[in-house]
């Protein structure tokens, strides 16, 4: 058995669709943001890093994204779905997931969640990251649509992880000011990954 | 036949330390920052990020340092690097390097490279920044002093590849102002990774 602690519009997104794809046995466990429930200390117990997704499993607690989304394939017995047989394939799987939580996220992340890294009261420094973002999150974006988006799915043929990610990430990006006409590959992988059906599970059981 | 592409100083030593590690036959390339190399087409034709590390293989290019990393030992059959045969010890291992990747080494950058994330002339954003790398970097080290390190190694009594990559950004810590006498397993754990074989071979080589 398998528990997801996840929060709706966040990246754990990804890692509940991939529950849903491989049919796990799992709960899902909403952490209430409005509340500050991540930071509180029966959560930092699970994710001492008061973030979401955390996954708890039989023999101990997995953080991070990119972390889930290949443990949940493995532990299901569906290596296909993040290539992990294929040593090369496997590598471009991890590269593209790396670079959304690495690059992507982060990016994203300066709009809402500049006090991280200046301090919270510094209204100037806040605003000068988060009016960066349409181009930061945009050439992050752009870079998918020119390079990494192989079409129909991220990694071609093979609907993988990645997939999963990529939508996640994607629906945030009219909200970050990036204009969705730059980016007609990932609108239309966005448009085609909402249409499975574990997706479609996923987002009801985050309503 | 694999080619790093790396840059002293910077997180490509990870991927050059188990290059040694595991004995592989490659060669070492260095791009010139100084000459800002990484922005030029010809690199930009290996990765179209212009950041290091990427590797040339074969079968293609590999970016982003935890899919280098597996990918190395997943190709030399050196599974037990990276855990890669146990699910469970697999997720720990990359919910580690993933939290380097998109936290820790992101805390850093904020240091030198503020420009990626406001305007590159907003002094004051630029330095608000600059002035909270100590905390920032510093919370990060905190929290793997105390819940991830398990020592010896990273993931205990295994050497992995987490222990080349946390050595790695280990050693930026000084310059980021965070005070080694407050991670003491970390300070013990850089000295014993830097005794190792494989780890003087690839810092020889950047020299």
């Amino acid at each position: 058995m398998l528990t997801l602690f996840y929060a709706p519009g966040t990246c754990a997104l990804a890692s509940h669709i991939v529950l849903e794809e491989v049919e796990a046995s799992y709960k899902s466990v909403r952490v209430d943001f409005s509340n500050k429930d991540q930071e509180k200390p029966e959560y930092l117990e699970i994710n001492p890093k008061g973030r979401v997704p955390a996954l708890v499993t039989d023999q101990g607690i997995v953080t991070e994204t990119p972390a889930i989304l290949v443990f949940i394939c493995q532990n299901a017995n569906r290596p296909e779905l993040s290539l992990l047989d294929d040593p090369f394939g496997f590598a471009q799987v991890q590269s593209f997931n790396s670079y959304l939580c690495s690059t992507l996220h982060v990016a994203h992340a300066h709009r809402m969640r500049g006090h991280r890294w200046v301090d919270a009261d510094d209204t100037h420094a806040i605003e000068a990251m988060r009016s960066k973002v349409p181009e930061t999150v945009g050439a992050c974006f752009d870079l998918i649509e020119r390079d990494m988006l192989k079409g129909p799915w991220v990694m071609g043929d093979a609907y993988t992880i990645c997939d999963s990610y990529l939508f996640t990430v994607a629906r945030w990006l009219e909200g970050d000011g990036v204009d969705p006409k730059r980016i007609p590959k990932v609108m239309d992988h966005r448009q085609r990954v909402s249409e499975r059906a574990a997706v479609k599970r996923a987002l009801a059981d985050e309503q």
